[in-house]
């Protein structure tokens, strides 16, 4: 008998995962999919950043699931602290007052940069950002919503309407008052820069003009992704993020950083705005939407840091929102187990040291390797690996908003060498655990880089 | 030394309790609250039907938080089900197949009425009901969406714009493509009906009005709880939705069962569309969203139960909706092990008999002392109690959206007595959890009994 982690038997693992899978094709509807063509993969067991397949393959999980896992699979102190909780107490409605709950958001309030002092709780990113911008209307009296393209905000209505990747276009009608916008990616820069300097001013223009062509006077907030995550891990160029806070500040917008893949450690900062940080200070946005690394998705949850200006607002006025979960114990319980965690370990140090010392010089030498590797960039565990056609044209090595060959093959390949990555369009990202080993970082990337030249033969 | 249930010592659960009053006041921002005039209860422990208050005070729960612990507080078979599911898997990608979300899916689709065989799980009860309207738009490629008035949907944007009560005005912003319409409810008939037969007849005439004057080739969906529960727990009136259903099928509309609060054993059916079967069958909606009483809320989450022909739209187009954490496996854990002991235990029989034996006659008989009470009404153990200044003219307590002295009284009185009530402007809502004993029931009801003294002092 070999036995997986958890101590389940593989054997026993395996039958069940066979059965998982019959009943999943029958019964189970999966999201971003057509159900017809799914072939999903089982996972039976998870551990650090390994999972194993239905097979009982243990493969390199180089995805953090959907960039969540950042303490890792089955953290023995998160996983106790939810025993311990559900033991004591599940759930209780969101108007009584719980110890949990109270703790997390102290927690949380003491690593958000500035005033963001409050905290509200929901159940994951989507709400997060449908409760942010409704703090934003009705603290301003305004309506507008100006959202990058670039960017994702979650699959409910209003935050797949604010999203600019692909996955709007359905859902789009068109009625929101959302206004897309131009952030910077020097890479394939719509404004036909050649230097990070000239891309921050241009992208600052440009936002500048959009406010003024939407009226100022109808703007709520400002949206973006603090690094954007799915879109491609752009890390803005020195100066945008303070640019951003500053053209809100002057025409009464309030800013939203977006940190739900972002935030606590995946840049090698608890949130990746610190980043943003000039000699004038940090750049504090009104409000930050958060979910993921929070708790590592141990249990759904997310929620919206409130600076002092919009909670003073709701403080004689009724904030109109709220949900059956909101500040759910069990979740926040898993909170506060998950900050200990990393604050003990120094998981967020981690994050910064693999970046620098590992993934970043690696993934420099495997570019130059690689003539399918048009760009890579990143901090942290937060990396991006542009895929292209032809180094000279940049041309993407699937369309954006599309898959191709070549992109199937090189994940196809990257599962053959027993790892799990995470792929999007012409890109793959390296966003493995931010606890995770330097060897297992090593022997990841050695994986990808062999993987890499199934790409290379697809190039001009 | 006293001990709370989950062995807490009551000194430190109370100086705890005092502690998380702190915090939350100072970081902890709340739903649908003026945050400045909050006084929260703290709860630090609770089990079965009793929840502690931050002075130990024990109350016994007629709310069922925000009735969703149907199998009440701290069930020890979903809270050794959590316990064994964290440590062996607490998250996977939604892509993935997980044993524990494979057999909650059968579990449900099992339970649901008709063709309803596949589930997509989400994290609550407001983002099934987002991607419930997203299916049905793009299903019937049409785009209004008709909802009842005196309903509640969910606090996330279109979630909230669906819905019938006040909760909706401060966000209202009327491009929603959402129509609302009145449903039955004799008590406070909007077609001056006399019987629950024309109450039937006459608010099938208004939908297929509305139908009509909005145009059937524009309205992809019509959305109601089966039994409207926070609005006023009325049970529709024989006949309404099977021809709510028939009209559906009329027009190419599809049909949305809210079932996120009557579902799940609430009504003393597994689902309260059952209580409209008749003897031409079942009535089956195309879609049926679920949360709350699915696991009792121990975990965050809900979803929605797709029926045949929605789910072959999406067999070859991609379903474009998703959420981090659909069907989470600690989440889905706890819905097998909620499912199982509600079955084992007859949980769902037991409200029915509770309803039937206990509530109904009582509540009857209390209608008779009391001048307050207009009406009571209800199934299983989801009653309302609908409080009047005056029976004649049938003048609510509190105005619609609002509350009153008399209320407050009222429910201050319930807390003083040592129950923990639900209340909506002016109405008491009898919701305890559904596997309540007799003994509980009857014991939470003398004390309601003793506080409707107050409600009558402030009637004509
Ligand atoms: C930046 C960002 N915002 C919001 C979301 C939505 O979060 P959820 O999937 O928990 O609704 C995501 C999810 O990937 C995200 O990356
Ligand atoms: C009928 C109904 N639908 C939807 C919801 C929203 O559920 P949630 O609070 O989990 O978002 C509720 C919550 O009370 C409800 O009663």
């Amino acid at each position: 008998m070999t036995a997986l982690p958890g101590g389940v038997d593989l054997d026993v693992a395996v039958a069940e995962g066979a059965r998982a899978y019959e009943l999943d094709r029958a019964h189970v509807f999966h999201s971003w999919s057509a159900q017809g063509s799914l072939t999903p993969m089982t996972v039976i067991a998870a551990e650090g950043s390994y999972v194993w397949d239905g097979e009982g393959n243990r493969l390199l999980d180089f995805s953090s699931q959907l960039v969540n896992t950042n303490i890792g699979h089955q953290h023995p102190k998160v996983v106790a602290a939810i025993a311990e909780q559900a033991a004591k107490l599940c759930t209780v409605a969101p108007q009584h007052v719980n110890a949990a709950r109270s703790e997390a958001a102290r927690l949380i309030a003491e690593r958000t940069p500035g005033d963001l002092n409050r905290i509200f709780f929901t159940n994951g990113g989507a709400d997060a950002v449908e409760h942010a911008v409704r703090m934003a209307r009705l603290h301003t009296g305004k309506h507008k919503v100006l959202a990058r393209y670039r960017g994702y905000h979650g699959g409910t209505d209003l935050a797949v309407n604010l999203t600019g990747d692909p996955r709007r276009f359905p859902s789009d009608r068109g009625a929101h008052g959302v206004v897309h916008f131009n952030g910077p990616f020097l890479y394939r820069s719509v404004f036909h820069s050649q230097t990070p300097e000239q891309e921050c001013e241009r992208a600052l223009e440009e936002l500048r003009r959009v406010i003024e062509l939407e009226g100022p006077g109808t703007i709520a907030a400002v949206i973006l992704e603090s690094i954007p995550g799915t879109a491609g891990i752009m890390i803005p160029p020195p100066g945008y993020l303070a640019g951003v806070r500053d053209l809100c500040t002057e025409f009464g917008i309030v800013m939203i950083a977006d940190e739900v893949m972002a935030g606590f450690g995946r840049s090698g900062k608890w949130f990746s705005i610190e980043h943003a940080t000039t000699e004038a200070g940090p750049v504090v946005p009104d409000l930050m939407t958060f979910a993921k690394g929070v708790n590592s998705g141990y249990v759904p949850v997310g929620g919206v840091a409130i600076n002092d200006a919009i909670a003073a607002t709701f403080t004689d006025r009724v904030y109109p929102g709220g949900l059956t979960y909101s500040g759910h114990p069990l979740a926040t319980a898993s909170i506060v187990a998950t900050i200990n965690a990393m604050e003990d370990e120094d998981v967020v140090g981690n994050a910064a040291r693999i970046g620098a010392d590992v993934i970043g010089p690696t993934l420099a030498r495997m570019r130059d390797a690689h003539p399918s590797i048009g760009e890579v960039r990143g901090a942290g565990v937060f990396w991006a690996i542009e895929l292209v056609k032809d180094r000279e044209t940049r041309e993407p090595l699937a369309a954006y908003g599309g898959s191709s060959p070549a992109m199937a093959e090189t994940i196809a390949a990257c599962r053959k060498g027993g790892l799990l990555p995470f792929a999007n369009f012409n890109r793959i990202h390296v966003v493995p655990p931010c606890n995770i080993g330097a060897a297992d970082v090593e022997e990841g990337l050695r994986i990808l880089d062999e993987a890499l030249f199934v790409a290379d033969a697809h190039t001009a």
